[in-house]
């Protein structure tokens, strides 16, 4: 049967179940990804697993998140990293080598692997013809280990796309169109596989921007076939080697059909706080802003800052706004000074920073309060700036540009009327400025036994994980609504990051931006049995950070009780031994006050002989009906209380 | 009579007093510098004094200490002073712009002229023949509204320069080795003024190295004479019409003397964790490091960076160090870019940050806990890395580089036999890229005046001073030993500087480390008429920061007795409206027990007409003698409830 380029990553690594759209599927994994702000949990887990050496072709851990050494706990963190990845055997890409995903794309994608990374933007390597999935920190220490990863079969959602990008239109500007038809849910339980003649003017780059955000589409991931396009960005890289063609078989199909036609996109921006509230920038134009960030995975190539650089040649940034470059990369970088763009952005009066996430994990460049920040990252949710009362914009970086030079938001398409600029056209170099000073290869096995773990004083280790109890009559310690997302769970940003690898310090942030009282009444709970949380529409959505179940698992989080989950939370909470349950019937959740008591009788029974659990309301002696999604396999870890004491079990 | 460049500068700016070691004096100011970190509360205290406009030649508010902007109260307080810079008719220089010391001496840095500067190393301008003070923030505001500062005279030590430095060896140890002979007080009372034959061998930039870390020496300022490297380096700058020759003239003296032979200098370090504690490198050589930060006022000019790239060149950092980059200013970093030095630099796996103090003042790059981190910045005192157990050493671009190629403390001079590097001989450029491109010039003062000061929540006005009342019967609220600091009176740290703009915030942290109930303590005896403070010998030493004085004032502090006080700290008081009174018999001190009630009967006659003031206590009705030192002019300040006060009454 014909094949699209998906099927056949699938088809080429499945170990366990059946490939229809639903169904519990097991994949060998090739490349691991870990970054510093999940990493340094994932190593705990390698550390409590036992584990001798990674088993995959290629694991790599990453430092692109906590750069920012405010004090000693990200340094700290970067050297138990480094001595983790030593000890595993892993690859390590230092503080300032670049954010993981171009760097990844970089130095080690390759065309028909696998690859499972505890950041949710890891689908980016799509762009290249990989099957590459953002899961918990857990999964990913399980991938290392060589185990398969499991999820549920995806729909395939093929996007056929056409014609060319006008002027001033660029990659951006297509995911953002896809955000505008589908919104943040739109992808949920779909990989997205883009394909037709509109690829043609779309370089590997390009496509990482597309794959990237393919996570703020919800989807489990994105897929490019692997095409000369890719073959020529391997090429650049010194690693054509590495190319291998993959492309759709003639007459294959998809489970669900859309198409751009790109000639037709216009600039696009996303208003504030969500990734889908997309709208044509001339719709929002004359907006005062104070702010514009260039960077992060979702403006990953040496194209993205060229072009803001030519746009700014000679220019000047307005005297009121601050334009913050973060070069996604060492390479990158290198790059950007040798052919002068890096010299025109400093000369127009731009503040560059080191390479990594920066702004777009609220690592620093945080706004000021009220005032407009335009972005080219790919997340505006609200409070994940760093500041308290955001207004995160998110666009090209043609539109970036625009706004630097005009002090408001501006179509880019208005620059030569009203600035007399001309769309560059750049001139790229076809040879990258392949440079490993910055990235530590693995030590051979013998050595790696004899290094130590260094942990400093903020690095402790995870928390006790009891079993599922029998009985659960516990109050609802927290209703949220729909599209919570896991910034809104547990916060990033400059002053919760630090606390990455000490659980019982992070979890006080724990829904500080929804309930700041909710920490502390968790606590005051926890002893008699803990809690349940309560929420609307696809709760979890966004990062893939562990932390979000973890942590509030530490102030005893026993079940999630909303009307639908994001993929990977709801897989992190299984991993953590959290319950997570569907409402049947919606309207139930209508029914229930924060505080209410809630009764779950036989529920270790319930959830091992079906799929229904019964919930009674001791408040209004309503009984809900709740269904759980949960896989044989995932029922076992959550009665056991999470994979890892289910690994101790059975170790046992 | 024949006067030195110290003397000159002096002589031609004296308005008050007489040019006597000791006595005091009164300065007219032609320019100032304020911070980010001070200039808050300065600009505060421009809109309390109701300034029009400023009255100096030159004004300049710099952002370069809180640049990481982790969330919206460092970019609120940047565009608070940016609306403050306008209202007031200062220059302003955008975040990311530089360094405050070096990007003025270039861009408005002039020969003769005198500054006063809200920054301790306000001093490194002596190195193009300025006369530079490091004040606290009211005085630099006074300074702005036109009004003189006063010093004691201070005496005048000459340095006499001779030889020329050998390859390997820098500015950097030249002022190490001053450090080395005179440790941190040996310039306390003292201006250095630097001549001789030696001079000829040091760029403006290499005297800015040694200027600024005269601080650390504790001098009053330190001074170079305006020649002919002077006028290059403006030359440079495109501003060569600011250049006049200053010179000591034939048969000038020095109240003390001091002499340097170049040519027998080696490279030097500061171990941790005191700029004074100097040794030849070659003694400390194989220290195992994890940090190299190379940048700050301290290590500000073009040579400084380009010497580094240049070692490093077709090299790389080793895996386990860290090489972190600040380039002191945009001017640097373009020039960087120009050279290709930065090109060498990223290759050789720098992390290339923003421009700014960064490091230096522990803003980003804290090192790891208890490894060593090797830095070009003037200061390694205790935690102020921003690490806790912090093990931080001082020396030049040469042994940093030298550092970061070995991953060890290494004497640079081993660098051709260990690597095979030569020492290079730089071609520096004659002309600066000079760009204002993030200088925002003043506005006319038409315009100034309809500006509005824009305040994000963080930021507050400065408290009402009340006068001094006629009689004080008040609670002893504190009574404290001997030696507090002023870091014990209000801490530092990254806990209590983001409500630098704050004093009602700020001032919950009031003596928090001796006492944790003062301040709730202070506020409630605020209303009844406040409270006194009793204090030791040396009361007030350490920093300058004028929040240790506005804090217990905002609490309701009128009066501190102590045994003697510390010179800034006292100043302070006078300038915020609070009585500094010394026991006559320090016997009395032991009388007096923490809770009892003081009586001072017809204060304000008693200070206006004598030095003495007779305090009784109210518990044991004993009645002590005590003394004040303050002059006329203080004890207007003090009736008035301070300086600002007393501004507004000779308005009325």
């Amino acid at each position: 049967m014909a094949q699209n380029v998906a099927q056949k990553l699938i088809a080429g690594h499945l170990v366990d179940g059946q490939m229809e759209p639903g169904s519990e599927i097991g994949l060998r994994i090739d490349q691991t990804l870990t970054q510093d702000a999940t990493g340094t949990m994932v190593m705990l887990e390698l550390e409590a697993m036992e584990l001798d050496r990674a088993k995959t072709d290629v694991s790599v851990q990453y430092v692109d998140h906590n750069l920012l050494q405010a004090d000693e706990r990200n340094p700290d963190d970067h050297v138990f990293l480094q001595s983790a990845a030593r000890r595993f055997g892993l690859w390590f890409s230092k503080p300032g080598n670049g954010v993981s995903h171009p760097t990844h794309q970089q130095r080690f994608g390759k065309p028909g692997a696998t690859m499972a990374g505890s950041d949710s933007h890891t689908c980016a390597a799509g762009a290249i013809g990989m099957l590459a999935i953002g899961v918990g920190g857990l999964e990913v220490a399980m991938a290392i280990a060589g185990e398969p990863l499991y999820l549920r079969m995806p729909q395939i959602m093929g996007v056929r796309l056409t014609g060319e990008l006008p002027p001033w239109v660029s990659a951006k500007d297509v995911i953002l169109e896809m955000l505008r038809r589908h919104d943040v849910k739109g992808g949920v339980g779909k990989i997205i596989e883009y394909y037709g003649p509109g690829l043609a003017g779309l370089s590997a780059m390009d496509r990482h921007v597309i794959a990237n955000m393919g996570a703020e589409l919800g989807a489990t991931t994105s897929v490019f076939p692997s095409d000369d396009e890719v073959r020529a960005f391997l090429r650049a890289e010194d690693r054509e080697d590495d190319w291998t063609q993959i492309l759709a078989d003639d007459g294959a199909t998809y489970d669900l059909e859309d198409e751009i036609d790109l000639s037709t996109l216009e600039p696009l921006i996303a208003k504030p706080s969500s990734p889908g509230n997309v709208v044509l920038v001339s719709e929002v134009a004359g907006e005062p802003l104070s702010q514009v960030v260039i960077g992060s995975s979702a403006n990953p190539g040496l194209r993205d800052f060229a072009i803001v650089a030519e746009i700014m040649r000679d220019q000047q940034a307005v005297p009121d706004v601050s334009v913050d470059v973060n070069p996604t990369s060492r390479e990158i970088l290198e790059d950007l000074t040798k052919g002068g763009w890096l010299f025109d952005l400093i000369k127009a009066g731009a503040r560059i920073h080191q390479s990594g996430c920066m702004g777009c994990i609220g690592m620093g460049q945080a706004p000021a309060t009220g005032r407009n920040s335009l972005r080219t990252v790919p997340r505006n949710f609200p409070g994940r700036s760093g500041s308290k009362e955001d207004s995160v914009w998110l666009c090209s970086p043609e539109t970036a540009a625009a706004a630097a030079l005009t002090g408001k938001i501006t179509d880019p398409r208005r620059l030569p009327d009203e600035l007399g600029i001309d769309y560059p056209r750049l001139s790229l170099p076809t040879q990258a400025s392949v440079n490993t000073a910055m990235l530590v290869s693995p030590i051979p096995a013998d050595e790696a036994r004899k290094v130590e773990l260094v942990k400093g004083p903020n690095i402790s280790g995870l928390p006790e994980l009891d079993p599922l109890p029998d009985r659960i009559e516990v109050p609802v310690g927290l209703k949220v609504g729909d599209n919570i997302s896991t910034d809104e769970i547990l916060p990033a940003g400059a002053k919760v990051l630090p606390y990455r690898s000490n659980i019982e310090k992070i979890s006080q942030f724990t829904f500080g931006q929804v309930d700041e009282e909710y920490a502390e009444r968790a606590m005051s709970l926890r002893e008699g049995g803990g809690h349940v949380v309560v929420g609307g529409e696809n709760y979890g959505q966004g990062s893939s950070r562990e932390h979000a179940v973890i942590a509030p698992r530490y102030l005893g989080l026993r079940a999630v009780l909303a009307k639908s989950f994001a993929r990977i939370h709801w897989q992190n909470l299984a991993n953590f031994g959290i319950l997570a349950l569907e409402f049947a019937d919606a309207g139930d959740y209508d029914d229930i006050e924060q505080g209410d008591t809630l009764v779950l009788e036989d529920v270790r029974d319930a959830i091992g002989n079906g799929d229904t659990v019964e919930v009674r309301n001791d408040r209004t002696d309503r009984t809900y009906r709740l269904t759980h999604r949960l896989s044989p396999r995932q029922v076992r870890m959550v009665l056991a209380g999470g994979q890892i004491p289910l690994l101790r079990e059975g170790k046992d």
